[in-house]
Protein backbone atom coordinates (compact mmCIF):
# COMPACT_ATOMS: atom_id res chain seq x y z
CA UNK A 1 0.00 0.00 0.00
CA UNK A 2 1.38 3.43 -0.54
CA UNK A 3 1.77 5.91 2.08
CA UNK A 4 -1.04 8.77 2.60
CA UNK A 5 -0.12 11.92 3.92
CA UNK A 6 -2.89 14.73 4.38
CA UNK A 7 -1.54 18.10 4.21
CA UNK A 8 -3.95 21.07 6.33
CA UNK A 9 -4.16 24.17 3.96
CA UNK A 10 -5.03 27.51 5.34
CA UNK A 11 -6.12 30.03 1.89
CA UNK A 12 -4.01 30.92 -0.83
CA UNK A 13 -0.59 33.47 0.13
CA UNK A 14 1.68 34.18 2.15
CA UNK A 15 -0.03 37.55 3.88
CA UNK A 16 -3.87 35.83 4.29
CA UNK A 17 -3.18 31.86 3.83
CA UNK A 18 -1.02 29.01 3.07
CA UNK A 19 2.64 30.33 2.00
CA UNK A 20 2.28 29.11 -1.80
CA UNK A 21 5.98 28.07 -1.93
CA UNK A 22 5.90 25.95 1.40
CA UNK A 23 2.99 23.82 0.19
CA UNK A 24 4.09 23.08 -3.31
CA UNK A 25 7.07 21.73 -2.30
CA UNK A 26 5.87 19.86 0.46
CA UNK A 27 3.55 18.33 -2.45
CA UNK A 28 6.60 17.70 -4.70
CA UNK A 29 8.50 16.11 -2.55
CA UNK A 30 5.80 14.09 -0.98
CA UNK A 31 5.20 12.58 -4.77
CA UNK A 32 9.01 12.42 -5.36
CA UNK A 33 8.92 9.56 -2.57
CA UNK A 34 5.79 8.56 -4.39
CA UNK A 35 3.96 9.35 -1.04
CA UNK A 36 0.11 9.86 -1.90
CA UNK A 37 -1.48 13.26 -0.98
CA UNK A 38 -4.86 14.86 -0.01
CA UNK A 39 -5.95 18.21 0.71
CA UNK A 40 -7.95 19.62 3.32
CA UNK A 41 -9.10 23.30 4.20
CA UNK A 42 -11.63 24.57 6.65
CA UNK A 43 -15.20 25.79 4.96
CA UNK A 44 -15.01 29.16 6.87
CA UNK A 45 -14.44 32.69 5.79
CA UNK A 46 -10.91 34.43 6.11
CA UNK A 47 -10.01 36.31 8.62
CA UNK A 48 -9.42 38.86 6.04
CA UNK A 49 -8.26 39.33 2.34
CA UNK A 50 -4.69 40.92 1.58
CA UNK A 51 -3.59 42.98 -1.09
CA UNK A 52 -0.40 40.61 -2.07
CA UNK A 53 0.91 43.70 -3.89
CA UNK A 54 0.68 45.96 -0.85
CA UNK A 55 0.29 44.02 2.18
CA UNK A 56 -2.73 45.72 3.43
CA UNK A 57 -5.95 44.64 4.55
CA UNK A 58 -8.74 44.94 1.79
CA UNK A 59 -11.93 46.54 2.95
CA UNK A 60 -15.49 44.86 2.54
CA UNK A 61 -13.90 41.51 0.45
CA UNK A 62 -14.30 38.45 2.09
CA UNK A 63 -13.02 35.12 0.58
CA UNK A 64 -13.42 31.70 1.52
CA UNK A 65 -10.71 29.82 3.15
CA UNK A 66 -12.00 26.15 1.25
CA UNK A 67 -12.40 27.88 -2.04
CA UNK A 68 -8.83 29.60 -2.18
CA UNK A 69 -7.00 26.68 -0.57
CA UNK A 70 -8.58 24.52 -3.54
CA UNK A 71 -6.70 26.71 -6.01
CA UNK A 72 -3.28 25.53 -4.22
CA UNK A 73 -4.67 22.06 -4.57
CA UNK A 74 -5.66 22.43 -8.68
CA UNK A 75 -9.38 22.02 -7.26
CA UNK A 76 -8.74 18.19 -5.10
CA UNK A 77 -9.63 19.14 -2.06
CA UNK A 78 -12.25 18.41 0.77
CA UNK A 79 -12.88 20.13 3.59
CA UNK A 80 -11.29 19.32 7.00
CA UNK A 81 -14.27 17.64 8.84
CA UNK A 82 -14.16 15.02 6.24
CA UNK A 83 -10.44 14.28 7.40
CA UNK A 84 -10.38 10.93 9.00
CA UNK A 85 -6.41 10.00 10.73
CA UNK A 86 -7.33 6.57 10.38
CA UNK A 87 -7.48 6.84 6.27
CA UNK A 88 -3.56 8.66 6.74
CA UNK A 89 -0.10 7.63 8.03
CA UNK A 90 0.66 11.30 8.60
CA UNK A 91 -0.10 14.67 8.39
CA UNK A 92 1.43 17.74 7.22
CA UNK A 93 0.71 21.94 8.16
CA UNK A 94 2.39 24.14 5.88
CA UNK A 95 2.92 27.70 6.83
CA UNK A 96 1.70 31.07 5.69
CA UNK A 97 -0.37 33.90 7.88
CA UNK A 98 -3.42 31.74 7.47
CA UNK A 99 -2.05 29.58 10.17
CA UNK A 100 -2.03 32.32 12.40
CA UNK A 101 -5.28 34.27 11.13
CA UNK A 102 -7.71 31.49 9.74
CA UNK A 103 -6.94 27.90 11.19
CA UNK A 104 -6.22 30.31 15.11
CA UNK A 105 -5.80 33.59 15.75
CA UNK A 106 -2.32 33.72 17.17
CA UNK A 107 -1.67 37.02 15.00
CA UNK A 108 -4.41 38.87 17.01
CA UNK A 109 -4.37 36.95 20.38
CA UNK A 110 -0.63 35.91 20.51
CA UNK A 111 -0.35 33.15 23.48
CA UNK A 112 -3.95 33.75 24.39
CA UNK A 113 -4.49 32.26 21.27
CA UNK A 114 -7.62 29.62 20.21
CA UNK A 115 -7.48 27.08 18.08
CA UNK A 116 -9.79 26.03 15.41
CA UNK A 117 -12.18 23.47 16.85
CA UNK A 118 -11.99 21.26 13.43
CA UNK A 119 -8.45 21.77 13.48
CA UNK A 120 -8.26 20.16 16.79
CA UNK A 121 -10.51 17.47 15.65
CA UNK A 122 -8.85 16.72 12.64
CA UNK A 123 -5.79 16.30 14.28
CA UNK A 124 -6.96 14.35 17.41
CA UNK A 125 -6.98 11.11 15.64
CA UNK A 126 -3.19 11.39 14.58
CA UNK A 127 -1.92 12.08 18.40
CA UNK A 128 -4.06 9.38 19.75
CA UNK A 129 -2.64 6.68 16.58
CA UNK A 130 0.78 8.63 17.05
CA UNK A 131 1.41 9.53 13.51
CA UNK A 132 3.96 11.63 12.44
CA UNK A 133 2.81 15.59 12.28
CA UNK A 134 4.67 18.17 10.11
CA UNK A 135 4.62 21.93 10.87
CA UNK A 136 6.70 24.57 9.03
CA UNK A 137 7.03 27.95 9.20
CA UNK A 138 4.61 29.55 11.79
CA UNK A 139 2.19 26.38 11.90
CA UNK A 140 4.37 25.11 15.03
CA UNK A 141 2.66 27.65 16.99
CA UNK A 142 -0.26 25.75 16.65
CA UNK A 143 1.47 22.58 18.69
CA UNK A 144 1.59 23.58 22.20
CA UNK A 145 -2.87 24.16 22.13
CA UNK A 146 -2.76 21.38 19.16
CA UNK A 147 -1.18 18.43 20.64
CA UNK A 148 -0.50 19.64 24.19
CA UNK A 149 2.77 21.09 26.53
CA UNK A 150 6.30 19.29 26.10
CA UNK A 151 6.38 18.97 22.50
CA UNK A 152 9.88 20.52 20.82
CA UNK A 153 9.35 22.27 18.23
CA UNK A 154 10.89 25.34 16.27
CA UNK A 155 10.27 28.62 13.96
CA UNK A 156 13.73 29.69 13.76
CA UNK A 157 15.06 31.80 16.14
CA UNK A 158 12.02 34.56 16.14
CA UNK A 159 11.92 35.68 19.90
CA UNK A 160 8.55 37.04 19.38
CA UNK A 161 7.21 33.50 18.30
CA UNK A 162 9.30 31.13 19.97
CA UNK A 163 8.40 33.32 23.25
CA UNK A 164 5.04 32.56 23.19
CA UNK A 165 5.62 28.85 21.91
CA UNK A 166 7.09 28.56 25.58
CA UNK A 167 4.68 30.67 27.31
CA UNK A 168 2.19 28.17 26.24
CA UNK A 169 3.98 25.07 27.63
CA UNK A 170 5.57 24.39 24.42
CA UNK A 171 9.49 23.81 23.80
CA UNK A 172 11.30 25.97 21.20
CA UNK A 173 14.67 25.20 19.87
CA UNK A 174 16.17 27.16 17.55
CA UNK A 175 17.02 25.85 14.20
CA UNK A 176 18.64 26.69 10.54
CA UNK A 177 16.27 26.97 7.63
CA UNK A 178 17.89 24.22 6.37
CA UNK A 179 17.32 22.04 9.14
CA UNK A 180 14.39 20.47 11.23
CA UNK A 181 13.47 19.53 14.75
CA UNK A 182 12.30 16.67 15.35
CA UNK A 183 10.13 15.65 18.89
CA UNK A 184 10.75 11.79 18.61
CA UNK A 185 8.77 11.00 21.64
CA UNK A 186 5.70 13.15 20.60
CA UNK A 187 6.06 12.07 16.51
CA UNK A 188 6.45 15.74 15.67
CA UNK A 189 9.08 17.58 13.10
CA UNK A 190 9.45 20.93 12.20
CA UNK A 191 11.26 23.14 9.69
CA UNK A 192 11.63 27.16 9.73
CA UNK A 193 11.08 27.69 6.04
CA UNK A 194 9.90 31.28 5.44
CA UNK A 195 9.97 31.96 9.09
CA UNK A 196 14.28 32.24 7.54
CA UNK A 197 14.11 31.49 4.28
CA UNK A 198 15.40 34.14 1.95
CA UNK A 199 15.29 31.99 -1.30
CA UNK A 200 13.42 29.51 -2.34
CA UNK A 201 16.10 26.89 -2.52
CA UNK A 202 16.58 27.62 1.33
CA UNK A 203 12.90 26.34 1.89
CA UNK A 204 13.17 23.62 -0.35
CA UNK A 205 15.59 22.12 1.61
CA UNK A 206 14.29 22.02 4.84
CA UNK A 207 10.90 21.04 3.81
CA UNK A 208 12.37 17.88 1.62
CA UNK A 209 14.52 17.36 5.14
CA UNK A 210 11.37 17.37 6.83
CA UNK A 211 9.18 15.18 4.22
CA UNK A 212 11.66 12.63 4.46
CA UNK A 213 11.93 12.43 7.99
CA UNK A 214 8.23 11.79 7.87
CA UNK A 215 8.40 9.33 5.24
CA UNK A 216 11.02 7.22 7.36
CA UNK A 217 8.52 7.74 10.40
CA UNK A 218 5.67 6.18 8.69
CA UNK A 219 7.87 2.77 8.53
CA UNK B 1 27.55 39.36 -12.83
CA UNK B 2 24.26 37.14 -12.02
CA UNK B 3 22.24 36.21 -14.50
CA UNK B 4 18.64 37.55 -14.72
CA UNK B 5 15.12 36.06 -15.97
CA UNK B 6 11.86 37.65 -16.17
CA UNK B 7 8.76 35.65 -14.85
CA UNK B 8 5.72 36.50 -16.59
CA UNK B 9 2.47 36.15 -14.46
CA UNK B 10 -1.17 35.96 -15.21
CA UNK B 11 -3.04 35.54 -12.12
CA UNK B 12 -3.12 33.31 -9.13
CA UNK B 13 -4.23 29.92 -9.78
CA UNK B 14 -4.94 27.14 -12.61
CA UNK B 15 -8.48 27.89 -13.86
CA UNK B 16 -8.34 31.68 -14.14
CA UNK B 17 -4.46 32.60 -13.33
CA UNK B 18 -1.07 31.45 -13.80
CA UNK B 19 -0.80 27.64 -12.77
CA UNK B 20 0.54 27.82 -9.13
CA UNK B 21 3.04 24.85 -8.87
CA UNK B 22 4.26 25.32 -12.57
CA UNK B 23 5.58 29.07 -11.06
CA UNK B 24 7.12 28.04 -8.08
CA UNK B 25 9.10 24.73 -9.67
CA UNK B 26 10.21 27.64 -12.54
CA UNK B 27 11.34 29.98 -9.72
CA UNK B 28 12.65 26.80 -7.50
CA UNK B 29 14.76 26.01 -10.39
CA UNK B 30 16.17 29.22 -11.28
CA UNK B 31 17.18 29.49 -7.67
CA UNK B 32 18.70 26.19 -7.39
CA UNK B 33 20.95 27.42 -10.73
CA UNK B 34 22.05 30.60 -9.17
CA UNK B 35 19.82 32.50 -11.23
CA UNK B 36 18.18 35.70 -9.96
CA UNK B 37 14.81 36.63 -11.30
CA UNK B 38 12.11 39.00 -10.78
CA UNK B 39 8.35 38.69 -11.16
CA UNK B 40 6.14 40.66 -13.84
CA UNK B 41 2.40 40.87 -14.24
CA UNK B 42 0.01 42.82 -16.18
CA UNK B 43 -1.79 45.77 -13.84
CA UNK B 44 -5.28 44.90 -15.13
CA UNK B 45 -8.91 42.99 -14.36
CA UNK B 46 -8.71 39.60 -14.77
CA UNK B 47 -11.08 37.81 -17.30
CA UNK B 48 -13.05 36.42 -14.30
CA UNK B 49 -12.74 34.69 -11.03
CA UNK B 50 -12.89 31.13 -10.61
CA UNK B 51 -13.75 29.38 -7.86
CA UNK B 52 -11.63 26.43 -7.85
CA UNK B 53 -13.78 24.14 -5.54
CA UNK B 54 -16.56 24.38 -8.14
CA UNK B 55 -14.33 25.18 -11.20
CA UNK B 56 -17.78 27.66 -12.10
CA UNK B 57 -17.00 31.58 -12.67
CA UNK B 58 -18.02 33.45 -10.05
CA UNK B 59 -20.49 36.14 -10.43
CA UNK B 60 -20.20 40.04 -9.79
CA UNK B 61 -16.42 39.53 -8.55
CA UNK B 62 -13.83 41.06 -10.17
CA UNK B 63 -9.90 40.75 -8.92
CA UNK B 64 -6.31 42.32 -10.56
CA UNK B 65 -3.88 40.33 -12.12
CA UNK B 66 -1.16 42.28 -10.63
CA UNK B 67 -2.39 41.85 -7.27
CA UNK B 68 -3.24 38.28 -7.19
CA UNK B 69 -0.30 37.48 -9.01
CA UNK B 70 1.65 38.94 -6.17
CA UNK B 71 0.60 36.10 -4.21
CA UNK B 72 2.78 33.61 -6.13
CA UNK B 73 5.90 36.10 -5.81
CA UNK B 74 5.24 36.92 -2.02
CA UNK B 75 4.96 40.52 -3.14
CA UNK B 76 7.77 40.86 -5.01
CA UNK B 77 6.50 42.20 -8.27
CA UNK B 78 5.94 44.82 -10.81
CA UNK B 79 3.99 45.63 -13.26
CA UNK B 80 4.41 44.26 -16.89
CA UNK B 81 4.66 47.81 -18.41
CA UNK B 82 8.08 47.78 -16.16
CA UNK B 83 9.46 45.00 -17.55
CA UNK B 84 12.74 46.05 -19.99
CA UNK B 85 14.48 43.06 -21.99
CA UNK B 86 18.01 44.95 -21.53
CA UNK B 87 17.67 44.19 -17.78
CA UNK B 88 17.05 40.26 -18.15
CA UNK B 89 18.93 37.26 -20.00
CA UNK B 90 15.64 35.49 -20.83
CA UNK B 91 12.16 35.39 -19.69
CA UNK B 92 9.56 32.51 -18.86
CA UNK B 93 5.86 32.21 -18.63
CA UNK B 94 4.85 29.41 -17.02
CA UNK B 95 0.96 28.31 -17.85
CA UNK B 96 -2.14 28.74 -16.48
CA UNK B 97 -5.80 29.55 -17.80
CA UNK B 98 -4.56 32.90 -17.11
CA UNK B 99 -2.45 32.68 -19.81
CA UNK B 100 -5.19 32.57 -22.44
CA UNK B 101 -7.84 34.36 -20.86
CA UNK B 102 -5.89 37.18 -19.42
CA UNK B 103 -2.39 37.24 -21.53
CA UNK B 104 -4.45 36.63 -24.17
CA UNK B 105 -8.13 35.84 -25.32
CA UNK B 106 -7.33 32.45 -26.88
CA UNK B 107 -9.48 30.64 -24.77
CA UNK B 108 -12.55 32.52 -26.22
CA UNK B 109 -11.08 33.35 -29.46
CA UNK B 110 -9.41 30.35 -30.51
CA UNK B 111 -6.88 30.67 -33.65
CA UNK B 112 -8.55 34.61 -34.02
CA UNK B 113 -7.02 35.70 -30.73
CA UNK B 114 -5.52 38.57 -29.69
CA UNK B 115 -2.24 39.22 -27.31
CA UNK B 116 -2.28 41.56 -24.68
CA UNK B 117 -0.34 44.46 -26.14
CA UNK B 118 1.81 45.02 -23.20
CA UNK B 119 3.23 41.65 -23.00
CA UNK B 120 3.78 42.42 -26.87
CA UNK B 121 5.72 45.25 -25.82
CA UNK B 122 7.45 44.01 -23.42
CA UNK B 123 8.49 40.74 -25.24
CA UNK B 124 9.87 42.82 -28.37
CA UNK B 125 12.76 43.67 -27.00
CA UNK B 126 13.83 39.83 -25.80
CA UNK B 127 13.18 38.77 -29.62
CA UNK B 128 14.72 41.86 -31.30
CA UNK B 129 17.91 40.88 -29.07
CA UNK B 130 17.61 36.92 -29.69
CA UNK B 131 17.07 35.96 -25.48
CA UNK B 132 16.13 32.96 -24.92
CA UNK B 133 12.21 32.54 -24.50
CA UNK B 134 10.87 30.04 -22.39
CA UNK B 135 7.10 28.95 -21.85
CA UNK B 136 5.02 26.28 -20.81
CA UNK B 137 1.87 24.58 -20.41
CA UNK B 138 -0.62 26.00 -22.32
CA UNK B 139 1.72 29.21 -22.72
CA UNK B 140 3.27 28.03 -26.61
CA UNK B 141 -0.32 29.01 -27.98
CA UNK B 142 0.91 32.93 -28.05
CA UNK B 143 4.05 32.34 -29.86
CA UNK B 144 2.84 32.85 -33.21
CA UNK B 145 1.18 36.17 -32.09
CA UNK B 146 4.03 37.44 -29.74
CA UNK B 147 7.12 36.30 -32.08
CA UNK B 148 6.18 35.32 -35.40
CA UNK B 149 4.97 32.72 -37.62
CA UNK B 150 7.36 29.64 -38.09
CA UNK B 151 8.53 29.00 -34.46
CA UNK B 152 8.72 25.42 -33.15
CA UNK B 153 6.77 24.81 -30.02
CA UNK B 154 4.63 22.14 -27.68
CA UNK B 155 1.86 22.16 -25.78
CA UNK B 156 2.03 18.06 -25.08
CA UNK B 157 -0.83 16.25 -27.93
CA UNK B 158 -3.70 18.17 -27.51
CA UNK B 159 -5.23 18.43 -31.23
CA UNK B 160 -7.51 21.61 -30.61
CA UNK B 161 -4.56 23.69 -29.10
CA UNK B 162 -2.17 22.19 -31.81
CA UNK B 163 -4.05 22.47 -34.44
CA UNK B 164 -4.71 26.09 -33.44
CA UNK B 165 -1.31 27.16 -33.29
CA UNK B 166 -0.97 25.55 -36.76
CA UNK B 167 -4.01 27.62 -37.91
CA UNK B 168 -1.80 30.54 -36.85
CA UNK B 169 1.54 30.09 -38.08
CA UNK B 170 3.58 27.81 -35.63
CA UNK B 171 4.85 24.72 -35.76
CA UNK B 172 3.77 22.00 -33.56
CA UNK B 173 6.34 19.38 -31.86
CA UNK B 174 4.79 16.61 -30.27
CA UNK B 175 6.47 16.07 -27.00
CA UNK B 176 6.76 13.81 -23.15
CA UNK B 177 5.44 15.43 -19.91
CA UNK B 178 8.94 15.39 -19.03
CA UNK B 179 11.03 16.31 -21.96
CA UNK B 180 11.16 20.01 -24.12
CA UNK B 181 11.13 21.33 -27.31
CA UNK B 182 14.11 23.87 -28.61
CA UNK B 183 13.62 25.75 -31.48
CA UNK B 184 17.40 26.49 -31.20
CA UNK B 185 17.01 29.27 -34.39
CA UNK B 186 14.61 31.42 -33.01
CA UNK B 187 15.58 30.71 -28.94
CA UNK B 188 12.11 29.56 -27.74
CA UNK B 189 12.25 26.24 -25.59
CA UNK B 190 8.85 25.12 -24.23
CA UNK B 191 7.45 21.74 -22.08
CA UNK B 192 3.45 20.62 -21.84
CA UNK B 193 3.64 20.41 -18.13
CA UNK B 194 -0.23 20.26 -16.88
CA UNK B 195 -1.05 20.08 -20.13
CA UNK B 196 -0.02 16.58 -20.06
CA UNK B 197 1.35 16.24 -16.15
CA UNK B 198 -0.70 13.96 -13.79
CA UNK B 199 1.71 14.14 -10.90
CA UNK B 200 3.50 17.30 -9.84
CA UNK B 201 6.71 15.48 -10.04
CA UNK B 202 6.19 14.85 -13.70
CA UNK B 203 5.87 18.67 -14.33
CA UNK B 204 8.74 19.25 -12.50
CA UNK B 205 10.76 17.19 -14.41
CA UNK B 206 10.08 18.87 -17.36
CA UNK B 207 10.26 22.33 -16.14
CA UNK B 208 13.77 22.32 -14.90
CA UNK B 209 15.14 20.62 -18.17
CA UNK B 210 13.43 24.01 -19.50
CA UNK B 211 14.88 25.95 -17.48
CA UNK B 212 18.24 24.28 -17.46
CA UNK B 213 18.21 24.98 -21.45
CA UNK B 214 17.32 28.48 -20.61
CA UNK B 215 20.54 28.55 -18.30
CA UNK B 216 22.25 26.80 -21.03
CA UNK B 217 21.13 29.07 -23.89
CA UNK B 218 22.36 32.43 -21.91
CA UNK B 219 26.10 32.08 -21.58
Amino acid sequence: MTKQVAVVLAGCGVFDGSEIYETTLTLLRLDQLGIGYRCFAPDIEQHHVVNHLTQEAVEGESRNVLQESARLARGDIQPITELKADEFDAVIVPGGFGVAKNLSDFASAGDGMQVLEALKDALSGFREEEKPIGLMCIAPVLVPRLLGEGVAVTVGHDPSVSGAISAMGGLHRSCAVDEIVVDLEHRVVTTPAYMLATRISEAATGISKLVDRIDEMMD
